[in-house]
């Protein structure tokens, strides 16, 4: 084990040293992401349209394709204080165990109770959210950990907090509910029989173990006809991946403390949080020349919306009553296998990872269930830390990648996300040992008809 | 929120500055706790005879009164270097909430996979095992904190582990079990069909709920009748609270580090492994005249060992298969209500907390359970950390005593160790939501029948 007397185990910073402002890589974007259009007259959602579904604030900065940096209010740094900065840390043992010269660093973004990197940007939605009067907030929830985290910040600043949970994840994960109603939070899976949208789809698909689309469609009604209320949301949208850019911030700052330069930065995609939250500061750099790194996205091959979908504008939610993306997308009414990783259940992508990815400047590979679950495992033996399924994408492909360096030789620096844990996962880990675990991929022709139903755009 | 410019909200120690060996405060008690006897002769046991039950290196630490430093050997202190140190935090969010003068610290132990600091006594026992050439190890464990903390570290270091789960908290906790598993561990609920101690209690009391005793007395029949086998336990022996002292050094250290002395040490108490560990180098201190502080042992009002027990000698385990051990007990055939801080339903405490006990050194209190849940909730909403029911104990007390300083003015500064997470007991904190809680306390009468089957020493 070299290195170990020079790079310690875990890289943390001083408080001194967390960032004071997010890093908005559209900035640095010579081809910005589309923008949102109004689904009737499609033309670009005004910020006045955007508010009355989303706060003030965040309008602005769903918006702002031009401020490089945003200064994160002192209240949100104080909150960030009580479980950041989050560790990077240096995978000595994994190393060791697969006889890599390759050095796989990841940046562990579950050391909090939601389990998460989502907390980042929930605290981010409920400040705005609280700063604005509001008395409470409406959202979706998959795995369950934006919900959870989100109930959090909402009981740090005494907001109310509606959750809808996807169904297949209220049923996996019945202590993740608990959670939620430990800080005050209400929650209803979805598709529920409390909205009209909800009530459309359980008589359109009856027992359908939902989606992100459906639920974001139930929270987003219920924002927009209680007064008093806003829809915030914990991927996709370009504020999330502003709030995001924190990890990728301390991550870049960690390995600069060190003179450390990755070759490859690695992160699952469901929405896109994670993943543009930790590549951006990169990003950056590769965006104005200064550096270059390999960026891969990784995806579950059951709602592989990057390497199978289609880069054109849909909708963002099931029940279509959101505003349009460009993005890379499987169609709205696409619904995935009831596949482990809840958080990565999403027929959609970022339009700014979407946009970079078009670019060229990322690129993205799919994976099954069963091989992320054994890296998962692989991880966990060596690394101590159980990982969520979601995270354990990431990982599937940092141990291929440091595999493949085993077969060259080559001393490549890798840095994935371990974006949480898996504590609620554990039906999901039975069914792996179980030998019951399901790989389902979908067809062509299923993909085909999905995509014939996008929205025609003039 | 005065002094946040000086003392961050987590003091993280570096790598370099992480407790090279362990303290034995047995080193300095004047009174030494007394030893263990073999149940048959009521000898003192020896070095061999425990040697049948416990790993050589470990007997050695178990007996040794006198050495006040003992390494920690390279191989432990790197897995340390995994999930250590752990941060001690200012509760600022805390103490706002209270509107408190007082000072809150907490040594925040869960942030690893065991969820809890179990790990850093299973690591060290599994170390020892293996270094002695042996196959496997058995064990109990209550909440399953200790059992998926010794997986861990039997995973990490190619041993087989054999687990006996109490079976209230088997059935409370379903995924602990698959946890475990994903550690490559066996799970048996206890008591069993499995031993022959298992087969007579189910007999004497079909339909028990079991105890840690119970397990005890299982597991041990298991290690001692498979060859390359050795039982390790998580809590009340010596070595135990030795490897935990880590915990206690940390925080010393952490607020050596800003020049911070405590007032007050409080911590939970079932076996003692946590509390002994947090209060070592403090208690070493005020034995060795050089400072003083409020230690104040907290339990649950439904398991009162401190604050009902009697200080005598007793069996360790329900089966009494195990030596004789000098503590403040209930009677080894006491079995809780099934209260929800499964690691704290044990009949006895561990000898060294209780010899310090009776001298004086400390106090104790014992809590209902839905006050200490009424504090978890509390602490959860401000600080972000869902606490472990066990840990909510030294929760309710330090909230009460930062109270008590509302009242009075004082400043005291408050140090309170938060062993582990509740993300396994959503059960519980269902049941407290829905106000059906149990707060069962035992009568006289009951503790006189348990205390009346206390072994008749000569």
């Amino acid at each position: 084990m070299a290195d170990t007397t020079k790079i310690p185990y875990k890289i943390y910073l001083e408080e001194s040293e967390m960032p004071q402002s997010w890093y908005n890589v559209r900035a640095d974007m010579k081809n910005k992401p589309a923008p949102l259009l109004n689904p009737g007259t499609h033309q670009p959602m005004t910020a006045e349209e955007l508010g009355g579904v989303f706060c003030e604030e965040l309008v602005q900065q769903e918006l702002d394709n031009e401020t490089r940096f945003i200064e994160i209010p002192q209240e949100i740094r104080d909150f960030y204080k009580m479980y950041r900065p989050s560790p990077l840390v240096r995978a000595y043992c994994l190393e060791e165990k697969l006889q890599t010269p390759a050095k796989i660093y990841y940046k562990f973004e579950g050391n909090n109770t939601s389990g998460s990197h989502k907390l980042n940007s929930a605290i981010a939605q409920a400040y705005y959210a609280k700063k604005q009067g509001l008395k409470g907030v409406t959202t979706e929830t998959g795995a369950g950990q934006w919900g959870t985290a989100l109930s959090m910040a909402c009981a740090y600043l005494g907001l109310d907090c509606k959750v809808y949970m996807v169904k297949v994840s209220y049923e996996q994960k019945p202590f993740r509910r608990e959670v939620m109603r430990t800080y005050g939070a209400s929650v209803v899976p979805s598709p529920s029989e409390t909205t009209q949208i909800g009530r459309k789809i359980l008589a359109e698909h009856p027992g359908t173990t939902g989606s992100l689309g459906c639920a974001i469609s139930e929270a987003v009604e219920v924002a927009v006809s209680n007064p008093g209320y806003r829809y915030v949301l914990g991927s996709v949208l370009n504020q999330v991946l502003l709030h995001q850019s924190v990890i990728g911030l301390e991550t870049k700052a960690a390995l600069d403390k060190y003179g450390i330069k990755p070759d490859m930065i690695i992160g699952c995609a469901g929405g896109g949080s994670n993943l543009g939250g930790l590549i951006s500061p990169f990003m950056g750099e590769k965006l104005r020349g200064e550096a270059d790194y390999q960026i891969i996205a990784v995806e579950p091959a059951s709602c592989p919306s990057f390497t199978r979908g289609v880069y054109a504008y849909d909708f963002c939610d099931t029940g279509m009553v959101c505003p349009l993306a460009k993005m890379y997308t499987l169609g709205c009414d696409f619904i995935p296998a009831p596949n482990h990783a809840g958080g990565l259940r999403y027929h959609g992508m970022s339009p700014v990872l979407s946009q970079l990815y078009a670019d060229g400047l990322m690129e993205a590979r799919a994976v099954p269930q069963t091989a992320v679950f054994e890296a998962a495992e692989q991880f966990a033996r060596v690394e101590g830390i159980l990982p969520a399924p979601e995270s354990s994408h990431a990982i599937r492909v940092a141990i291929d990648e440091a595999l493949k360096c085993k077969e060259t030789g080559e001393e490549k620096t890798i840095v994935f996300g371990l974006t949480g844990t898996g504590y609620f996962d554990m039906v999901a880990y039975e069914k792996f040992h179980d030998g019951k675990m399901d790989d389902y991929i979908p067809t062509d022709e299923e993909l085909t008809i999905y995509r014939a139903k996008l929205p025609k755009m003039d």
